[in-house]
Formats: structure tokens, C-alpha cells, sequence
């Protein structure tokens, strides 16, 4: 008999038939109804149990958490809240679940203990419901890309640059922990490691992507990057994975329409594709607002979010005009602002951002021409001398979303700026050719994937949307 | 003017328009005929010019790796080759690129001199279609999966754990290389390091992956693992991609039954999207195995290998079969394999897997129910008691390019097969437990990506498939 899918099943007209369904049970309940799933879909499929058919042992054993294999008829369910059920005929316990032991038992549990059961939190309700979003959104973004005429390129992870610098990083190495050798000026004598020199993990395929865009056109990676930053914030990891677009001819108008598109498509593709999933952890979202103050919830609920990114318009905003909004704020003229905006070149700070998008404009932001001195040395100089062209895409909730830029692509303003920001030039000998062959005007963007997910999903610690997540001090299984 | 790429353009049918192309020159001859390629296919465009109206200026910069900005008119092709070319109106050089320095001139150049050049390599034909080649087979991946209703799932990068015994690991450190802190045993004190604890690159992300199948049903992962193994040769790498689907409720031959109908679909896939690759490719190999005795010549075309993997059943052997079959080879009574096969429970070395392969099958072969002496501590012990539910999956040119088994579901079993192959079991913790709460029979596999492309693109050396390859002693780039 056909293994089916309760998916299948749930959404099966072939009443009466004989079937076979294999799952865990989620709750059994008045000795009768096996609540089962098997990770199929966020919904479960209710088999009922004639009890008087079954010897005792085998009831004992219908725990949450248990593996069974059933066979049954499929019928029209008596109950409500399904259209179809399943009646018994044959259970086989697979692997029981002791009640005393297994830690998932149908109550609330905390986010925090999931946490510390990375390898069974995905066995609830909300954990399947998130990990079937990610990969959805997954998807979709390797979709979008290929109908546009992208290649995907895996750019490396162990990285013998250290000139990408955009944060801390982590040493890669085979060299004896405890006595690593030296060499004659009594340093680490990287020659002896693995790669004959030091390495570490990559922060960023940008530079890589922009060789591959400048040959095949337009290329993305989408990969895991890495930051040795000891933060422990509810928005970073240690490991993530990051998408990053490259293209050749492209500017930085057409780098925002692209990101904008992008973004819109995969949201789309999501609200399609997993309208019970979002459905479910809509519900859950308002449940633990619940207990929020008013001014603290969410003011739409999380599909009315999604829809209204997908359907509305970026707010494209200079970096000049957003220093002029903030500075005239109610929250700036009163001080409540953490850091006080009192003149053009300031960084922007979370707090800000958040302002710009939640209260100013109540919709994504696109922020660009930034000021030259708090951005990285690749991004292209406009001719104002002070500003580049530079992108961060602001989304409510969640802040920058988004960073990119039209990249420099003239030899000797790069070699410039590598210099004044004192950068080996020699380290990127062969990013410098890009811009001495062939070179042409360029643009591209990074999108921290776990951002987007956190968005979509609206769960609030980064460390829930990631099947196994590493932080300062944490990397258990 | 909307930009169009070369690809839109050689089918376009809307002749005499006014178009615009960006691309880099590939060649320019006769003072007249620019060959322009913008990656987006491995076909240039032939765009003329009447060198009468420009000025010599700019046909001085027409040099092969220059970007220019082509504007004219697309009118039917007067040459041979091409549907379609490109009476050209105006030029903008975007980027020269001097002959005296671009090393990548009209050409023959060894793989080893691009491999030097793995920022400019990508602008051969050659690597243009290997690597459009390795971006449809990694969608056509996702593709399969998703349309199969298997979850993508991102296992960490980052392993606290080293029992996975898959090979020597890479450690991840933030420690002080010279002076690491040590503990009162005089050992260097990992409760310092990044994650308080000793942590490695990933060699497999199988084990996570077992944890998400139990809850999800059908997953699967596409990431980068690591191998720290000093091995030079034209078929391994440091850091390579590897793709880990698992499967609850699946048997060995379900596993089987997977492996070959997710390669058939794969490798269909390109043959319907890569076709101008593939020829070229096709074409390169001829020309190239040209020079080599006619023994050493594939004996298939390329197309002709990929569909006979896609329209043949693969050969299904138990381990015991092989044996008997290799124990009675020609090679092996003349002693011709460097390791003589003389009994039951021998490691198959790669020159049997080949004879096996290419010599007995000719076909695909599926080797299943290896001895457990030779074979992973998680792999499922048969009734017998001396094997295991393994499988691995040899192909012509390649050997192993798949490997896979049925994993060990039943918690006593396992913890004995730990015991006994010198397991710390509290390591593990997370993972036997997947063994005592819902355990099932499940099963998976891997696949090496690189191998995958290798066989695809009929290359010879594996550092020629991954953009940026790592090997002992190369990280560069």
C-alpha cells in the first residue's frame, strides 16, 4: 500500500479507500483520537481508534511523540475543524516516547527551554511551521533568480583575505593548538598551516561575486557568512546564511529596483505557498502579544504585513533628506533619541532607522547616497566628493534588511580609497584587476537570509528561525 | 533602450530595431567584426562595424576583454553561425583592457594557468559554461526537492562535535594563535574560545539532518563541508558542496529508489536547459582527448553519457555479489589491481569500483549491504549481523559519487555499535535521543556536488568545477 502524505490525505477526495500513513503523534486523547502529523503540513490528521479493537499494550503506547505507522479507511470526518479522518484498522507502534522522558509534551513551552532541544523543538507545531517557511523562502529565492537570468555561484568560505571588513573573524586552522609553530621572527608560522597561510571564515562572497558578474552577467550567492563579534542580541548569530546579487551594467537605481522586486517576489511566493503556515504563526503572534502593552504589539497583523510590502512601494529617501527629517523629529528636538542627530554625517543608529520606517514613513525605506566616511571602500563615489552610492533597505521590525551599492569600478579612485583606508592593495591584487580589465559599472546588495525569515515569520530572536544556531559561547549539537 | 542580453537577442525575431548590448569583446578581427559575450549564453554576438564612421581612438580600444556599450540595429546574419547580428551605430568603451596585460587572450591556455587566474578564468568559454552549467544543477536540485516535498534545511557549518568521523576537521578558533590560554591540566582552555568550547567545520550535516527528518519527514541539505585531509589530487578538495537528503519512514530501497530518480531528474534537467553548454563542452572533451592513446578516450560523447545515465536502469549489487564478481576478474587473477581481492570483508579500492563500473556493468552501479567492519557507526545492522544497510553509488570516470545507507533506528543497537567504535556517547546525546522519542526507520544519502559537475561537464580535475577551489597549500582569492 502507497505511503501517502497527510498533506495529500488532508486535501484527498478518495473517500472509503484503504490508506497507510506514517507520523508522530501529536495528542491522544479519550482513549479514541490520534492527533497525527508527519511534518508534511502544519495541520494533523485525526485517526479515530475503535479502543475495544486494540489490545491494552498498544493504547499504552499512543504517547505524544511516538512514531506509528496506520492503516485505515479514509472517511468524512463526524468532527469539526477537518473534512476528512481516518478509521483504524491496524496500528504498529514504530518508537514509543515515554511520557516521563520525552520533553515535548503538548503544553506551552518556553522559546528559551526549545532552545536548549534544538534537535526536537522542530517536532512543535511552531518550529515546523518556521523551518517550512525557510525553506519555502529558500525556494524562492533560487527561483526568482533563475527566471531572471542568474547564476548561482558558491563563492569560498575558508577566505585567505582578511580586506573584506565588515566584522571580526574566525581563524580556520590545523595547526597544533597548543604549540603552533614559529618562525624566525618568533610569530605563528602560517607557511605550516593547511593553506600555507592564515585563513578564516568568510564574511562576505561580494568580492568574489563581483569576478563572476563581470564575466557571467548577473550572478547571486547564497551561502553561510560569518561574524566573530561577541554579541548576544536577539538580531545576530555567529553563522548565518547570506544572499548577495551581483550584476554587471547595473546602477544604483536599477540595484534598488532589483532589491525591491526581489524581495516583493519571494514575499509573494511565501503567501502563496504558505498561507497555513503563516495562517498559524499569525495566530501565535497575537497569543504572545497578548500579554504585551498596546503600544508594544504588532499594528498589523503578519500576513496584512506581508501583503503590504509586496503591494506597496519602497520609500526611496537620500541619506541628506533622512538627517533632515530626523533632526526636525518630535524624538530628536526632545532628546528621547538615544544618540541626538545634530549633523549630516552621523550614523545612523537602530533607533533611528526604526523612526524613519515605523513612524515617519510607516513602510520599507530605501536610504542611499550615505556619507563616504561610514561606508566600505568599494562603494562608488559620487561626484559631490563626500557621498557614495551606497544602499540600506529599513524594514519595521527588523531595521536594515538590506546593504549595498554601485561598487567602484575606476582603477585608480579605488586604488585611492584601498589606500586611505589602509588596506594591503596587494591582499586584493586580483579585485583590483576586475577594475584594470574590462572594468564596468557595477552593483549588487547582501541580504542577511535569517533577517528575512524573522520578518515573515514574526518570530523575534534570530535564534529561532535557524535549525541549529551559534552564538557567543554556544554550539551545541 | 532597454537593455537585452545576448541570449534574448540570438532568438530574438524582431529584426531591424534599435538595440543596446553591454558585454566584453572576445575577439575583433578584420577591423570590422566585434564577437561580444555577456554571459548570459556561451554564443557571441556578432555586431559589425563600418570602421569608416568611428574614430580611431576607439578601434584602438577594441581589445579582447574590453566592455563596451554597443548601440545599433539587430538585422539578419550575412555570415554563417548566426541567425542574427548587430549593425553597430555607436560604442562607448565602458572598460579597456590592454592587450600587453590581460591574460586572457584568444587563445589556448592551460587549465593549470586559468586555475592561477580563478578571477579571470571565468571569462573563457570553457568556464563560462562549466559554471552556467553548475548553476543549473544546483537549481535543478532545489527543483527536485521541492517539487518532491522535501524541506531544504541549513545544518550548521560550525560543529561543536567530532564524532561525525567522516575525517580530519578544520578547528574554528578566535584564540590567541601564539599564546592560547590554557587550563589548570596545562591544555589550552577551549571554555575561553568563541563558543566556550573546542569547534570544528562541518564534515556532513547528516546528523542534524536525521534530527529534522524526524519531525519534517523529507529533508534535505545543500551546503559546504570541509575535509582537512592533505590529499593532492585531480578529485578531492578541502572544501566542497555537499548535498544530504534524509527520509523517515524510508528503507534501503526506497533510499536507492530516491538516489537514481534525484540524479536522472538532475542531470534530465540540464540536458533540457544546458544544451549550447554541454556541446561545447562536448566538443572541448573531444579535442582534447585528441592527444590521448584512443584506450583512454571516453567512450561515450558527453551527451550521449548523460543520457544514458538518464534512460538506463542502474545496477543493483549486493556487496557479496561484487566480491565474487571482482574474485573472479581477469585483473584480479593476473594481479593486475594493485590490491588483490582475495576475500570477503575488503575494502573495494577505486580501481575495482572503476572495473566494476566501466569494465563488468558498463552502467551506473548501486554496491548495497557492505561489511559493518568497513562502514559508519550509524549505518543499520542487517539480520545477518556482519552487514550493514549501506549503498554506495560508482559512475564511469568518477567512482563513488554517491553514498548512502539505511541509519541505525533502534537505541540498544546504536548504543553498542558507539560503544564499540570508541564513541564518547555523551557527545551524541542529542542524537540517540532521536533513537528513544518517535524513532522510525529512515534513511539517506550523499552527494558530492563537485563529482556531480564533473561528471556533467565531462572536466577531468575537480579544482576546474568550483569557483575558487581549496587545496593544501591554495587559499587563494
Amino acid at each position: 500500500m502507497e505511503l501517502k502524505s497527510i498533506k495529500e490525505l488532508l486535501s484527498s477526495d478518495k473517500l472509503l479507500q484503504e490508506i497507510c500513513v506514517k507520523g508522530w503523534i501529536r495528542t491522544f486523547r479519550s482513549n479514541r483520537f490520534i492527533a497525527l502529523n508527519d511534518g508534511s503540513t502544519i495541520h494533523n490528521i485525526q485517526c479515530v481508534v475503535d479502543y475495544e479493537n486494540f489490545p491494552e499494550d498498544t493504547l499504552r503506547q499512543l504517547n505524544t511523540g511516538a512514531a506509528v505507522s496506520i492503516v485505515g479507511t479514509l472517511v468524512e470526518s463526524q468532527g469539526k475543524g477537518q473534512a476528512v479522518e481516518i478509521q483504524v484498522k491496524e496500528i504498529e507502534i514504530l518508537g514509543g516516547a515515554n511520557p516521563e522522558e520525552f520533553p515535548i509534551q503538548p503544553k506551552k513551552h518556553s522559546l528559551e527551554f526549545l532552545r536548549e532541544k534544538a534537535h526536537l523543538r522542530i517536532r512543535t507545531n511552531t518550529f515546523g511551521a518556521i523551518m517550512r517557511v525557510r525553506s519555502a523562502l529558500s525556494f524562492a529565492v533560487h527561483n526568482y533568480f533563475r527566471a531572471n537570468g542568474f547564476n548561482y555561484v558558491h563563492t569560498p568560505i575558508i577566505t585567505g583575505s582578511d580586506a573584506e571588513g565588515a566584522g571580526e573573524m574566525f581563524r580556520v586552522t590545523t595547526l597544533d593548538a597548543k604549540n603552533p609553530p614559529l618562525n624566525d621572527q618568533n610569530e605563528v608560522d602560517y607557511k605550516e598551516d593547511f593553506f600555507g597561510k592564515e585563513t578564516n571564515l568568510t564574511v562576505s562572497g561580494q568580492l568574489e561575486g563581483e569576478a563572476y558578474a563581470m564575466a557571467l552577467g548577473k550572478i547571486y550567492t547564497f551561502g553561510p557568512t560569518f561574524r566573530a563579534e561577541n554579541s548576544n542580541t536577539s538580531r545576530h548569530l555567529a553563522e548565518f546564511w547570506m544572499i548577495e546579487p551581483e550584476v554587471a551594467f547595473l546602477d544604483l537605481d536599477g540595484n534598488m529596483d532589483l532589491a525591491e522586486d526581489f524581495i516583493k517576489n519571494v514575499l509573494g511566493y511565501v503567501l502563496e505557498h504558505c498561507e497555513d503556515d503563516l495562517k498559524f504563526l499569525e495566530a501565535r503572534l497575537i497569543e504572545e502579544e497578548k500579554s504585551k502593552p498596546q503600544a508594544q504589539r504588532s499594528e498589523m497583523k503578519l500576513l496584512e504585513k506581508l501583503r503590504f510590502v509586496t503591494e506597496n512601494n519602497f520609500k526611496r529617501v537620500s541619506y541628506t533628506e533622512a538627517i533632515d527629517i530626523l533632526k526636525n523629529s518630535k524624538p530628536n528636538k526632545k532628546k528621547k533619541f538615544n544618540y541626538i542627530i545634530e549633523q549630516w554625517g552621523a550614523d545612523l543608529q537602530s533607533e533611528h532607522e526604526r523612526y524613519l520606517v515605523e513612524k515617519h514613513f510607516k513602510a520599507p525605506v530605501i536610504l542611499f547616497d550615505y556619507p563616504a566616511d561610514i561606508k566600505a571602500f568599494y562603494m562608488r563615489q559620487n561626484e559631490d566628493g563626500k557621498t557614495v552610492r551606497a544602499m540600506d533597505i529599513l524594514f519595521p521590525g527588523i531595521g536594515e534588511i538590506v546593504g549595498g551599492s554601485q561598487r567602484e569600478e575606476r582603477y585608480e579612485v579605488l586604488q585611492e580609497k584601498v589606500k586611505a583606508m589602509g588596506i594591503d592593495e596587494k591582499e586584493l591584487w586580483w579585485y583590483m584587476e576586475l577594475r584594470k580589465f574590462g572594468s564596468a559599472t557595477h552593483s549588487g546588495f547582501g541580504l542577511g537570509f535569517e533577517r528575512l525569515v524573522l520578518f515573515t515569520t514574526g518570530m523575534s530572536n534570530i535564534r529561532d528561525v535557524i535549525p541549529f544556531p551559534r552564538t557567543p559561547q554556544n554550539a551545541e549539537f
